[in-house]
């Protein structure tokens, strides 16, 4: 018999979609409670995730309102920690495969990642995504995941977990583009940076941001509506410090 | 039949010793390929880790001698993705337990260490293992580290992945320490650290400490006369820099 599984999560949060998508792909039955962000409750912190962030889990234990987490239950967290759970728990889902070899070439993809959006490279990439300037640090990045790609197909072949780490950010920043969310208000820098983004240098990134865009669980898993929304939000609070 | 695995380490490398405990738990036939970090072959970068970094593997193809990679054989690199897989090639060795809990909570504790060794935490401890200093950082940050573990025995109960993923740190750290080994010619800084990580604050961790430095897996994959003797190397052109 399974147990219960509650997912703490939030809408606009891309380490929330990664959950959301695994979850989808494994059919897993589980409650979903959506944590507002900005006015978070104080049994969050203190019940499920001490360091206040979605996502986060409780698993086993009594089924109890998601609100009243039971003592008795596992709590978890860390996106990239909760999809190798969900992984481990639904292993024919296919979100690792079961093959030592591709299961390493997804963590190798999965760590390219990390590394791409954490210390200098991200800095330079948060930056521009906030104030807008040289896209030049973020094509290069994604020259080299675009590097690590097979030929065809997702990253690892089937799509997996190592597609699931990087299609929360994909999905938004083609958003926060396509609407120039990003720079100066009026800016034109998310179309001009879409435009680098479809030249021959990144060819067999462009093909894979639309495979990734196009797959089932990562469309059903997004509502585009509530998230452009919430990235207008956070351009005009941008937008209004960056001329005060 | 099992395929050809080649590994490719450092003595003195922390992250080699990762890999070399792993293969150490699964009893795993390997073939094991020392690379002087300091006058690396060429072939490593051009034929195994286009990084140049160790640990690095080969796994299948044909069996050929160490200093010539098939480019038929599978390359693999990362320490903690390098676990992880001989973790899958030997589902048995214990290295991470079958319940996909304790596999959860295993790369939880992987991801505070791999945090508490990187960004702002780390550039401190760094300064401290180099030019000695102010040891708070780093007794907070191992505070942290002590806070995830259960009341008796390793990170998650049995000796895991999770411990594999420190011991290399913690084993060489305590040698640095004994033997005054960071902060300028002459200090007693390591020394007074290790009666600092005495005190009742870190006596949990303490005990952890010895439990690492005592298990067969870590000790039997260890060089300590050449580790040590590396480690007085460093501090003497550190400490030649210094008086500059
Ligand atoms: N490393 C964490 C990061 C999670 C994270 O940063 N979550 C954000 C939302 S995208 C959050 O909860 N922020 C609210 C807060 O930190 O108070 C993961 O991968 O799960
Ligand atoms: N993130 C890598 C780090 C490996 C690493 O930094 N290796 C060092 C030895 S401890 C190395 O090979 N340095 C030589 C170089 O970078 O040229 C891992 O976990 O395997």
């Amino acid at each position: 018999m399974s147990q219960q599984l509650t997912v703490y999560v939030a809408k606009s949060s891309p380490f929330s979609h990664r959950v959301a998508i695994a979850l989808e792909m494994a059919k897993a039955p589980h409650t979903r409670h959506e944590i507002d962000l900005k006015n978070k409750p104080e049994w969050f912190t203190s019940k499920v995730n001490p360091t206040g962030q979605c996502p986060a889990l409780t698993y086993g234990g009594p089924v109890v309102p998601a609100d009243q987490p039971s003592p008795e239950s596992v709590k978890l967290r860390e996106s990239l920690v909760l999809v190798e759970f969900i992984a481990d728990l639904y292993p024919a889902a296919g979100i690792l495969p079961a093959d030592p070899v591709l299961r390493a070439k997804a963590r190798l993809f999965i760590d390219a990642i990390t590394q791409t959006f954490s210390g200098a490279s991200h800095a330079a990439i948060r930056a521009l995504m906030h104030a807008g300037g040289d896209p030049e640090p973020l094509l290069a990045a994604l020259e080299r995941l675009q590097a690590l790609l097979p030929p065809t197909g997702f990253a690892i072949g089937e799509f997996s977990a190592a597609d699931i780490a990087i299609a929360p950010q994909i999905i938004r920043s083609e958003l926060s583009f396509e609407h120039n969310l990003i720079g100066p208000s009026g800016s034109q820098d998310g179309q001009r940076i879409l435009a680098l983004m479809r030249e021959p240098r990144l060819a067999r990134w462009a093909e894979y941001r639309k495979a990734i865009q196009a797959h089932p669980a990562v469309r059903s898993t997004f509502d585009e509506e509530y998230v452009l929304e919430s990235l207008k939000a956070r351009a005009v609070a941008m937008r209004a410090q960056g001329s005060a």
